[in-house]
């Protein structure tokens, strides 16, 4: 279920990809991380993520009332669901469907719910142009629950289908990544794909927030709309950074809102 | 939630494991035993079942009006969940709670749910005697949904811990196993653990279900008091022999009725 | 190391995957077939083969004197090695290494050892086309043994490859498979892409070993040249079927014999 | 094959377990390690370890002289190898056999092999007392290659079924653990299991290599006698105590000299 949102103050959402340890391994600090966000991409156990940290992260969310989302991906922890694989859509659907019963277990013990579906890795992008895997992604999340609104990425194949099968489609911004003139993300191998300087960022995403723009990578001024900004929470450096975006948000009137309900 | 019964007629439930094959990999015939059996014990994913095997299972249980149940295990796929292992009783409770949650969600977009849990293989032996790891199955199922029973053998620490925490304990009988002068199975390795004759199994089970009695595997009568009884399907003899004792039990008036509502 | 074969003699190599089971699960029957080929393409553990399957296929093998292939797969038990997947080639080639090591582990236990490669599934199909992944394969090959001939399929990418880098490139044909007139295989979705009947494939094959020709399936005789033929024995059906080739070209006066030494 | 080693000169190898990462996820600094010790314990993947790492590690140790050991694990990356599993026999000796082949691999591929075989975690502990498991890892290294040492407790059933079976059992000494007035280990539950002050762990285990004797947790002397000190790295402070132990066992006239030719 989407947030209708106030007429009058900007809002926006902030999420980011949270559980990404598995077993001995940890990745990210979770915990501070749930102190930034309003919305969890909790991983579910195919690309990282075991049940004693489905647990915790679903523990200390519903603790800080941030909204757990799925974080769904392709089977596969030793590439971490970073490499495009040509699965069937019906694996995939149910593939899908099994993350999020997983993690919904465990959001319901900690007295919440999950509340929408973003996919991870290769299966986000494969998502903006596949249209058999994008539909096979909805395809679940319609079977599961048709309030979940789905995460993902402006103009995708995946917004698009989800809104043809009812679904509501959430379009979101990256905090740290440098846009096209076409207001596509920059590929990361190209010069200016990742930004740094948490003053820059700020200053962009608060100008995207409250005027629904931004500056591309070569200068020009492109619309962007989105009702969440994905921030990252993998190095000590990248907390700095999301605390600091939370804060010039709240300093420019913005309310840092989730998008689910 | 337990079934309460009708006071005059004897009433029984039988159930089988389902579900357990992986990828390419199949195991019985799921569908031959779904006409038989009134519980599935179904496979999750920790030591067979893919999320393709659940969606299909789930389907076709939720078809036939068959109760679904959740098989958990250890995760195990290579041993197939029949090897104990020295699990922390919180890592247990946890990976119980996945995959609950995760077969759950299927049973729901069946038009069902999870119904019961019950353990598998090696769980299943160790929960008859070790409390730490019983009693971490009972608090995941009491932190799913407390109405939920768990079917295990009788006299088990497994039940009798349920019982301590408020849930539904119920005990099962094994057609084709044989029983000691103790009531308790007949060791795998010693003679007469495995009965082959279905003739005399159906007529063990329907003294069993009548009765409270059966003979032991050293000829005394021993009373076992089972609300469901445990039937195989993995080989052709084994669906045979399911369909024989159901029909014995039937035309000795016997109803067979699911122990879960 | 590459058989040179006599000058006069047709002589031709059956293989055959084997050992594709995993844990409680099987598939085919790995000795039947070990009595009808030449050469046994174990899997190695990625899309199927545990280390009980290894150890007892690697021992069949040597008993019979049936020369030892590693069948290297992308990781997806899951898929059976059946979705490609857009792995980086320097982990490709890792996972290749990996596979071949533990496989000739076991191949030497046995008194044998692995003499040649040969990709599964999908991987086969994209090592046809893909350059970046037949050179990864072909670099794990290299570094691990380069007197060790690569198995494919007749001009694909992985076979001029593997000869670019000096290795042996051994091209195959298929006993059950349509050829079109462009002398490749009919795609399993359109029609005579899978033949049925043992006495044709039978003839087929004694035609193509001994005069280097295959009617294609529009009715045109197509040049294919292979030093070995792939055999099926998943299906009772099909170890049949390739005793009865074994048989057929047996009495056309072909020798039968591995291609590796 | 064991080292002799000279008359007159104390010497002792340095062991550490390495490549204990998966996939995205590391653990410990492997390259500052390698700079420390003379025996690398790798993982094979099975509690920890994949292809890419076995490749990196085994590269880097071929580098520096290292000697490359197999760390192998029962089958448990969730768990990382530190839970105890019923597994029977056979299937332990294969899983071992597998292990061993695949790090063989990248070892030979980076110009070096295998030298030596260490139980990780709940594997070694329980190969301390356990005479199946011992036994089953003993034939497996037998069965490979009866000419590499078996690196474990002193006093083990693992080392003493080593040597009845004809391999070298190699004793090793744990730098940063207490030891009990029988030289055991202190159980990690109690006080004084783990020691933290490295310059009074470098003088223990001078004592220990020079003279045959460690002061026990209560305070008595006894007598230690091992080949191999086991240190770790998988924290920045771990890695200094490992190179200050370096330091001041050369300072003392020690030989840090690899066990395994």
């Amino acid at each position: 279920v989407i947030d209708g949102g106030a007429a009058s103050t900007p809002t926006i959402d902030l999420n980011s990809d949270l559980g990404e340890g598995f077993g001995i391994w940890s990745l990210g600090d979770d915990e501070a991380l749930l102190d930034v966000v309003t919305s969890a991409n909790v991983a579910c156990g195919f690309h990282a993520g075991d049940p004693n940290i489905l647990r915790r992260v679903c523990d200390w969310a519903a603790a800080r009332n941030v909204v757990i989302g799925a974080q769904v991906s392709y089977r596969d922890l030793a590439g971490f669901g970073r490499r495009s694989i040509d699965i069937d859509p019906e694996s995939l659907t149910n593939d899908v469907l099994y993350q999020i019963g997983a993690l919904d277990g465990f959001a319901r013990v900690a007295g919440s719910r999950v509340r929408y579906v973003k996919p991870h890795g290769a299966l986000y992008n494969r998502a903006v142009h596949d249209h058999r895997q994008a539909r096979a992604i909805v395809a679940a999340v319609a079977a599961y629950d048709a309030t979940l609104p789905v995460l993902g990425l402006p103009g995708s194949a995946l917004l698009r289908l989800a809104a043809e099968a009812g679904l509501a489609g959430v379009p979101e911004a990256f905090a740290d990544r440098g846009y096209t003139a076409q207001a596509t993300l920059v590929p990361r191998t190209e010069p200016g794909a990742l930004l740094h300087d948490p003053a820059d960022i700020s200053s962009r995403m608060v100008a995207m927030v409250t005027g629904g723009r931004l500056r591309s990578v070569d200068g020009t001024e492109i619309a962007v709309s989105a009702r969440s900004i994905c921030v990252h929470g993998d190095t000590p450096g990248a907390v700095a950074m999301a605390v600091a975006l939370r804060r010039a948000l709240i300093e420019a009137g913005v309310e840092i809102r989730a998008f689910a309900l």
